[in-house]
């Protein structure tokens, strides 16, 4: 027994639900989970749905082919499908700090993420130890003001040999360019050290200073054009006082940020985000 | 337009939401929320749909009748089936702690609790001015070790008298019995002032104090025969420090209980709650 | 046996504490809590003592004077002195929303507030009834763009009649002009119904919702000339999903409002809240 | 410039911090932290100082004897000084689950947790290459129902050779006896996966789990010898709902479980915690 996860969405039309769970029925899929969402404003419907059954990567295309056959005319669905062990392959970028870096191998290691590292990039060497800790294959890649380009379409082409799925910026300290961003919409996930949309940009636990604030918090996001500006899928926060200075923001919200980007990697990896308007829709 | 609300559950068997969408759909029914839970240790299954549609009291009977004839034998559903629009009648509870009285009445007069107040029930004087500030009628019974049997017949009474469907105990600081828990199964909501099943019984947080926690809780749940044991539906905490007298867990907790308690009835007087081997499913 | 409050800063120097708990100690007052705080940038100190002792209004103010005399020359104190059984007096500042009007009248009346509340305000008549049913005052001022300045000039009458402390404004809708700032400075506190700063000035959860958030706060502050930027008190949060809609926000955010507002206010009322740098140090 | 920890605790009696922050003044060190805490119940104060100064080995020696002179005969002060710099030595005691091993051994490498290392124990091989990864000494000393005493005596010699100052069951899934107990008092942290006292003994998430909470929690604690009894250092918690089984606790509860065990250990590295009536004192 298989398993397949299927995310769609299409304008919202009564019977959809009917439609579908009656398809699954007649293929001898078991729905396992269902979970569905209307955006009543936009009049949208989103459903994600866990089906077991005897698949195989033939009949897994079977599958994809009948379900469109028989829903996309009718409800203009757009429909993702996985075999839900077949894992995601997610590059790592990193620059200095260590802390996702170690979350990140570990739960990997452990199984708790489910995905394959191919690879760590980063623009400093100070992590490589921990790469081969891991056994990981760590590129360094150097960026300064004049390199970008160059780096970013080495950066390419180690994503493309590698067929990388997703990528996971963590605390990655370089803004990418769209000539990255564009390959892989909705799948770079970064984790930004402040409650966006509070703070976005550099140095956010000095600004939550600045301001007083009596909770830090963290942020992972899809990474869009726009800076800290893309479709969240989670956060949280810790409370700080007056007592606290910079460098207590810093310690703690260490905790937060790696803690929030694995729930995020962790969602992603198991195909239980969608991306809508900018936000996420995320079946948990 | 009226909505409509259905709780069911039944053995897990393949089809059963087509089933159920398909029947919606050909009522001319648009379902507006689904909820499911199958749970797979027990091989049960549990739904709540909200539906919208013409519906009025006869056609609301036509549409219980015509599901139970197409389900029942096929899947042995249990449904119960609410119109969202007529609230549920709540008895409150008190004895002398004021902060979860006014909380239900100020929310209930505000509209943010659907459910309408036919009386209010002590074991003492104190709260009366409250009851009147919001024109309620107060029944003071009072509770002696000799008059509890004669005191829960005249709450009996006055609980079929106003066609009460369910009760809160509102910090009421008094032990039901069988007498009348028998009469309410699932539908007694208590608040109580611990995190469940920590501290059970009297003085809780007393108890937390001695032991030395550094979190309080709270645990709004439904009374069943046995003390403090039956199925929680909401819990939140807070934290303290060893610098928290018993006095400033009580000021503390009094915020937890009175949050804690009005999230637990409005998920009970919006039909949102199954009970179920003494656990709750919360389909929020 | 009374207790008094002490509020001080000055410039951070070897002893302060020393000198300060010696002086007590020779004025047979016995020191129940003590805590300082020392910002190591600015290099000032701050501390807040309660002191238990046999003090009535003549002794309490030789007590200032000698401690000045003692204490200023030296250590440049700035320093203020309260007796704990002398209740601020709180004026109330509504338009519409009721949640956090009720919180504030129902926990003043049950002594969990520590001020008197001489009267409400309000440029609507919606909440009247409420003031009545708390036997409180309530003076209906409207506000048009054009009777701004005239409506502030009754309302700071009433302000001076009553000899009022500090002011709440408790989801009162409209921006106090510095006509009335000026004259209460650090003693205005604000509910601001978003996790400041993010989303500042109207329709926070509107804001919220549309950044596809996946938590929510609310902000108590003092009030200061630039809208929602005074000092924060106090912030909590809540989470909410893309299940929720705008409505919801809404919903889940009061409950987060008044706990926030109530505990910003004690905290007040207390005299545990220091103000410096545009950031509030909060002795608790 | 060095740091200096002083924890103490004596009967509550005036003019105790006037004289502690005389004695430093006069010795040239500058108070950077102080904390006191008093006992009301049992009129016992504690206080907790960080103070700056020029110190070295021989004058922090004269610094103690100096202080006990003038102050244990009449205050009667019971207390432990520490030079910061002097970090703890920890011995790690693990089982088979590797989260919070690899949690604080990232967080000690990275310099977040102020101790060393000397090794880690096991009574099963599985973390072996997690130690080799990290390169401490792994000693496995596998323990079966007759050969407990020995294996805990081969644990004593260990410790006794690495002049360990205290040890933290990292999810180590064996009960010490008082054997090892007695020689480390308030040396020894446990993580336990309840929110303590909820849940004490095995297999805490299925207990929770069965009782249908809605929150779940973990808990460290120093160990004593009745088992999940002793004073509590840290407890966090998180939600929970009707759709996660077992496995779900068990996941979600590994985050708990690193994070409130590397925030006791933190915690008792830097010298923030006192014990005593079998709670913690958390100077933080």
């Amino acid at each position: 027994m298989k398993r397949l996860v299927l995310l769609m969405h299409c304008p919202d039309k009564k019977g959809i639900i009917a439609s579908v769970t009656n398809f699954v029925h007649q293929q001898n899929g078991n729905i396992v989970y269902i979970d569905q969402y209307v955006d009543r404003i936009q009049s949208t419907f989103f459903m994600r749905i866990e089906v077991e059954g005897n698949y195989n990567l033939s009949n897994f295309e079977l599958f994809k082919t009948s379900f469109e056959n028989e829903h996309s005319s009718i409800f203009q669905i757009s429909c993702s499908f996985y075999l839900a062990d077949i894992l995601p392959k997610m590059a790592v970028f990193v620059s200095k700090y260590d802390h996702c870096l170690y979350d990140i191998l570990a739960q990997q290691r452990s199984g708790k993420l489910s995905c394959t590292i191919p690879f760590i990039i980063s623009n400093h060497m100070d992590l490589e130890p921990i790469a081969k800790q891991f056994g990981i294959p760590f590129y360094y890649i150097p960026i300064t003001n004049n390199s970008k380009e160059k780096a970013e379409q080495k950066q390419l082409i180690l994503l493309k040999k590698y067929e990388v799925d997703c990528i996971v910026l963590a605390r990655y300290m370089q803004i990418l360019s769209s000539r990255i961003i564009e390959v892989y919409p909705s799948k770079i996930i970064n984790i930004h050290h402040s409650f966006l949309p509070a703070f976005p940009g550099a140095k956010p636990y000095h600004s939550a200073f600045q301001r007083g604030v009596k909770i830090i918090g963290a942020t992972s996001h899809y990474v869009t054009e726009e800076l800290d500006a893309g479709p969240i899928i989670e956060q949280d926060i810790i409370r700080v006082s007056h007592g606290h200075e910079v460098k207590d923001f810093i310690l703690k919200g260490q905790d937060l940020e790696r803690i929030v980007l694995l729930r995020g990697l962790k969602l992603h990896c198991e195909r239980k985000i969608m991306t809508y308007n900018n936000k996420t829709i995320v079946f948990n």
